[in-house]
């Protein structure tokens, strides 16, 4: 395995402005939390990575992030979401129910 | 598991100059798969995603594709090894060896 967690952020904007991750922040929560993970010295093999992706293509439930390899998808709000899928999920692989997609 | 395999092209594209899946082809490469499994009837809940995603910081050796939630990583020259690892992978489950990162 050569990342521990591996995450994917969809960060698609639809121009058409048809609902899509992008217009809910996703961008911003990307970076959010790629630099939260590296501040907490998790970034890299053997630990996590957070990457951006394409449409997941699950607009309707977005914004959407998936962690792999459990295939865990969650959605998220703001900040402090994010901060609790980090804490709870990546650092102590403690699924979060309450954002998780149906 | 929401898709049964779900693969991520790196399509990063460094504007420097430097080594990066996307001036490898990975682009051309990802929409080839991703047209190719729609035309199989494979694509979708339960059966494949074709994504395309961010640096997977694994340049040097790319350019690079993730199956999960096997955790699977190929590189690839052209159509021809993206078509074994559809049909041996991603329909058969058979990992294509010759392909694998170290």
């Amino acid at each position: 395995m050569y990342y521990k967690h591996h995450v994917f952020f969809c960060v698609n904007r639809r121009e058409s402005g048809e609902i899509c991750c992008a217009h809910r922040g996703s961008e911003a929560m990307q970076l959010y939390a790629k630099d939260r993970i590296k501040s907490m010295r998790r970034a890299g093999p053997g630990g996590v990575r957070i990457n951006k992706a394409g449409c997941l293509d699950r607009c309707e439930l977005g914004p959407c992030v998936v962690v792999y390899p459990e295939a865990v998808w969650y959605t998220y709000v703001d900040e402090k979401d994010i901060d609790e899928i980090i804490d709870s999920h990546l650092v102590h692989g403690r699924v979060v129910e309450r954002l998780l997609l149906p």
